[in-house]
């Protein structure tokens, strides 16, 4: 029980999506923990990031490193394996096992780049509620988790299927992307297609890949994932491996040669035209888009909502959650609301900050018990 | 009186620098509006922002639009050339008139791209203190003013030449860069030279400019100074001459279209190697730098201190004009602090801001008041 196992699921019927395009072969990749009970009610469906993998507990065989969530998910963490049925999968247009623009096209036999077709938060919603119902054979999870991107696909997943969870849980995240952060991730994108290697997103077809550019995308949006308190703590004006700076244009401080770093390592592990439609699927998400802008006509009574919001997040500030708690009230939903105080930003989520673990067991424990489930 | 004069100073002398290089043959690039009084005492320097050019007032003939600051400079306005004589230079390292890395290095015949020495804050500065005091033959001005990398250089002044003003104000900057502002720099940098065009910084040899990667620069610097909500307000998540999204990577959002304009101007006036000279001389600004960190110890009790910050500028947020004042005041300093209340970010001291302007006014106004100064 305590070694997740990873799987793939291929969907047998055509995935219709958002934009009107119809995906054929859709293959997910995801991970299951834990066991699910006999009336298979324990399970919890989390949803990983813009850039994260199904990986979400064990040993990632990507890194060999342990899973993004590891310090969340697990036997005896706060969500805990030995009491509830754990299952990430890769969303639908990822590169990390799921179909995605790297796949092979079956209309041409080639990947397909960008003729793949934009997928939206809603598309990814879709996809897993196919792994869930269809293959897993789970009608109602306990509860769907995420932060950030996850976030948005748990608030999807009110919306889309209220019927299928009990409790959902959305952490550091928003219910319609900010001009701010559509201008981060545009200046991503931009950072990819500028990059001549990129070759209009047919890299692969050249044996080149557009890492610069990458990196580049992937150094700007790291520095929205911290706070600048963060980063005046970690790095402040501290020089790197120097006693006085070069007057050049090397990394003096050690804050350059971390982004460098951050920008370095991430090419490894994803896909530039990945990056192209995971940022748009985050930029078109907006919820209330379908409901003439009033939010609260998106929600349906689920039984449980908690929206947790992190105080030094400025890619996503507590006040974007609060909003999401007003259009919850205007249903009388059953939302608790917690802001978590703390200095390092947004990427807190994925840290290690206790009274963040401590607020995610209480909920999915009492939620449990509320419902009745046994593991 | 009402046009303003530019031209420039060529330095008889050779200008050490802070990294230890002599620059021979110096130009400097520079106007003056309004008249020098007989007692030379009725002089204001202005210090411009990171990619800003000598052109405060009046119409600039690089790009025939009014002067960067012609809403606060002229006649009638709250720095009056009917009443002060205002001198703006391009800065040491710019591209819009004084030496830099574009100039022909005397030593080889050719520009000297990167060849050229790392300039610092203080090495603007001790260039304009040449044209001030030796060309212009003003010994003490009323005051030295500017904003954002302008601001520094007003600090740097107080630090540097205290004898030499009367009063300094500094407008939304800070005095030393922290390390999100240079994480974002260097994500610029990177950017350029990302750019194959950019050739090592050789690019005028090849006949070709970096242009992608110094627009994607631009574009991560311009959303940093802007505040979240003025691109909430400005922009939201409108359509760009659609009226549903595309599914695909152009320019949908509003906001997109806006950064990739200001991406695409940005590269039609200024260089990039002088982009990365810029922003490297922001990065190494710590003011305190050589006072064992304590900033209190690098001032000298000017006549007369004003700083001002902006609410909602996050990349020099008001906490950090604070620590100025702070430091001011451990040396019992006449400092005047004020914070402008307004949501439109950093960019905010270059817009019709009343509050702003009228502070501007009253504090230079009273300033040459109790001194007697008259036009």
């Amino acid at each position: 029980m305590d070694t997740p196992i990873a799987a793939t699921y291929s969907l047998p019927e055509p995935l219709p999506l958002d934009s009107g395009a119809v995906l054929h072969g859709v293959t997910i990749a995801y991970q299951t923990s834990g066991t699910l009970n006999e009336s298979r009610s324990n399970a919890i469906l989390i949803c990983h990031a813009l850039t994260g993998d199904q990986y979400v507990t064990g040993t990632s065989p990507l890194t060999g490193k342990p899973g993004w969530w590891s310090g969340v998910v697990g036997a005896g963490k706060a969500i805990d394996t030995n009491k509830y049925f754990v299952i990430c999968s890769n969303v639908l247009g990822s590169c990390l096992g799921s179909t995605g623009s790297g796949s092979i096209n079956p209309a041409t036999g080639t990947p397909y780049g960008l003729d793949f077709p934009t997928i939206t938060i809603a598309d990814m919603v879709r996809a897993q509620e196919r792994l869930v119902t269809e293959h897993l054979g789970i009608t109602k999870m306990l509860a769907v988790v995420g932060g950030s991107m996850g976030g948005m696909q748990v608030l999807q997943w009110a919306v889309s299927f209220p019927e299928k969870t009990r409790a959902v849980l959305a952490l550091a995240c928003s219910y319609r992307h900010t001009a701010q952060n559509i201008a981060f991730h545009e200046v991503g994108r931009q950072a990819i297609m500028a990059d001549p290697d990129w070759r209009q997103g047919r890299y692969f077809e050249h044996g080149v890949r557009p890492t610069k550019g990458l990196a580049v995308a992937r150094m700007t949006a790291h520095v929205t994932y911290m706070s600048a308190r963060a980063l005046q703590q970690k790095f402040g004006r501290n020089l790197q491996d120097r006693s006085a700076v070069s007057y050049g244009f090397d990394a003096d401080f050690q804050v350059e040669s971390y982004l460098r770093y951050q920008g370095s390592s991430f090419v490894e592990r994803f896909d530039a035209n990945s990056y192209l439609y995971m940022t748009r699927a985050v930029d078109y998400f907006d919820l209330s888009g379908d409901y003439g802008g009033i939010l609260t006509r998106a929600f349906s009574p689920l039984p449980r909502y908690c929206i947790i919001s992190l105080s030094s997040d400025w890619l996503f500030p507590p006040a974007e959650h609060k909003a999401i708690v007003k259009a919850l009230n205007g249903i009388a939903a059953n939302v608790s609301y917690v802001e978590i105080d703390t200095d390092r930003g947004h990427d807190a989520f994925l840290m290690d900050v206790p009274q963040l673990h401590a607020m995610i067991a209480r909920y999915l424990d009492g939620s449990a018990a509320q419902f009745g489930i046994v593991s």
